[in-house]
């Protein structure tokens, strides 16, 4: 686990560079269901994962979730030192949904580095264009596509990410991924039971056609 | 119009990027309803608004419409170049909503002195953190607001950018601002005006109680 091998511009650093952020950047590991980072409350700085998941998602007044992204191993946060990106104002929530962990770089330092190192700005250029694009298929899903396409591309996505097609999931998690309420998620999963798309079980969601579900999915 | 009072980091170019962004940025001038850029069909580049007014939308399938954001004078458009911008892959459509003029800079171009220039890079960043959050701003909107208040805001927002509160628009116009079938927007409408907060005729809509509008709309 060595900090250059995560940071994609590293060998573009200076020997000096590279020493300013091998001293800032501070490893934590925070076991599953940690929040990481709360809105506008904080600016807890840049984050590079080195293993386990993150979810981004932003919250409603009324608590409803929506999931905008995920973050895996070598992925960067931005958003959660959104403080010093001008420009970029917007309270996300970020919370580990593996246990996760991750280099923690002082935001303030970062941003001096990105001011005189062209290649780290072009990286984070390149990244938050990644994350844009991310939120931008998210519009097109709440936009465009009904509630049944939606939900049979999130459970194969599910389920490709747990290598699995039985889902250890409530539907009210699945309800905070879509930004539906629970009673919208039983009423479809049951719908898509009777077409024998799945079986239901107590706390898990069993993919049974995943053929068809892509189908579903991408019509 | 000089190029350079227009390009926010004009003064930490050395000479010769200077002159090489002077000699590849192109002034273009083209009249109301003009569809600048659209979809991934074409990569035309970086474009600095001097003059009139650009929309931002994306478009379905079946033609539905929805603004992302709009583009005045001083700004950078990035998505007509996503071509070049890695990880920013999305369709959009850019029109000219008044006469406008703008700097044209090929992708190509822009890119290389993005590569070598940290200042550019910061203000591209920043650029993109800019619209990365309007589009974050209309998720919100789009799941949590409903529809009167996000009818409610629009009209405020489409009578301070013309300086009067006679909007001349049609309801299919307002209807593809909100994403919203054109029955959803005079339904709402009819009832603005019977609560006396609008006054409805052939293709106008005039605002009468701008303070409940705005109460509505911050609901």
């Amino acid at each position: 686990m060595e900090f250059s091998a995560y940071f994609p511009v590293w060998e573009k650093l200076t020997p000096p560079q590279q020493q300013t952020l091998l001293e800032s950047a501070a490893l934590r590991a925070v076991p599953k269901g940690t929040v990481v980072h709360n809105g506008s409350a904080d600016c807890i700085g840049f984050l590079l994962v080195c293993s386990g998941q993150l979810r981004v998602y932003i919250l409603s007044d009324e608590g409803r979730e929506v999931t905008l992204y995920r973050l895996f191993p070598r992925d960067l946060c931005l958003l959660s030192a959104s403080c010093i990106l001008r420009g970029l104002q917007y309270d996300v929530t970020i919370e580990a949904e593996k246990d996760t962990q991750f280099w923690q770089i002082p935001a303030q330092r970062y941003k001096e580095l990105m001011e005189i190192s062209a290649p780290v700005a072009n990286y984070t250029n390149e990244v938050m264009a990644g994350r844009f694009s991310d939120v931008m298929w998210l519009i097109e899903q709440i936009l465009w596509k009904s509630f049944d396409k939606r939900l049979a591309a999130f459970l194969l996505e599910e389920s490709a990410l747990e290598g699995s097609t039985t889902l250890k999931t409530t539907h009210e998690t699945i309800g905070h991924h879509l930004g539906s309420p629970r009673e919208v998620v039983t009423r479809m999963l049951r719908y898509f039971q009777e077409e024998g798309l799945v079986r239901l079980s107590r706390g898990t969601v069993e993919l049974l056609d995943t053929a068809r579900l892509q189908a579903l999915g991408e019509e």
